[in-house]
């Protein structure tokens, strides 16, 4: 008996799209404002969580083989995204790294459980 | 002054999210199912339509300018494997007829909000 | 009869993966560069053409039912990015607007053809 | 001093592209057949490595940081799809064994010389 906390599917699917809408909110933010320069590695690394994020909503939703490679990929790049925008004061980026951090901690308690 | 629902971004993208979800069940169920051959063209139609709804949300969190023209393409997806899984009595291509309707309609009220 | 140069599956993700691969570059270089400020509007629609091109060229190996909806909307991302890209005198810019236009021209002239 | 050969992104890109290319087809071929039901986990499988390798395809041209995991994810999928195919006569599967393990080799072939 232990009391690891299981992660479903669903949390998991949850927090993929809420990382998803967070990093490509930021990475219109930092589209538009005059410190463009800054952030362009925020915007860059916005984009690729977020495409990620989308495509593992997509294969846990379709029950993809390869969903726990996918999640452990997703859960990298959240921590490489949370890393840069922990650099800006922006309340985007700011929100980007809990947003990320969660997202990873949910993916890898998933692959956990499975 | 008129009485339109306007549909915004976020039913909007809820609706695609439910529609790739439903989509992608009922592909998973047409893929284990011993009537495979009948259901051929639907598991087919539901992936297609759950790949256009993934694609949506993605376009919708970050402001695409061609939201409008992706909608559309989803719309008419949502149209197509609507009256395809409508041929089928099997639950989840009846679940997958109300709710590629129901996102069908969002996205065309979100058109005309637009 | 009618000399009408038919555009095949085939020509159309040649143009497909060339667009995407030049709009991706040019996303790349974007980014890189002192004056992304200048070229923030490029970048964007770069990738989101890109994004298309992907999807286009996935669509016409699977014979997606929807690839002519889809073509269809590639054109239209391969005009406005072209549109933007005409503004900026750069190297990359400028092959952006040349290969956008001429994938834009490959595939109106299927949706003919089809 | 070594005889590894090195494979360069246009190289990989190349591959992926083609085994996209292969897996698409013969997914179409798969759901055409009256023998779908034997074929439906290479049919499943086929789509998964499709995407994979588009995603990795766009991922190169972009010069994503996550190309090096996306590439073990894409010949991971290559691997599963290659030994589902190997267990059918038909030509289509055939093909597709032979060109996943191209992919494969090329993509791992590419992380030892990254």
């Amino acid at each position: 008996m232990t009391n690891v906390t299981v992660t479903t599917y669903k949390e998991c699917i949850d927090a993929c799209i809420r990382c998803m809408n967070v990093c490509n909110t930021s990475y219109v933010s930092s589209l538009k404002g005059l410190d463009i320069f800054e952030l362009r590695e925020c915007l860059r690394l916005d984009r690729e969580c977020a495409d990620l994020c989308a495509m593992a909503v997509q294969a846990m939703t379709r029950n993809s083989p390869f969903v726990a490679e996918i999640c452990e990929l997703v859960a990298k790049a959240c921590d490489v995204c949370a890393e840069e925008c922990m650099k800006h004061p922006h309340e985007h980026c700011q929100e980007c790294v809990s947003v990320c951090q969660e997202c990873a901690r949910v993916c890898r308690s998933m692959l956990v459980a499975a």
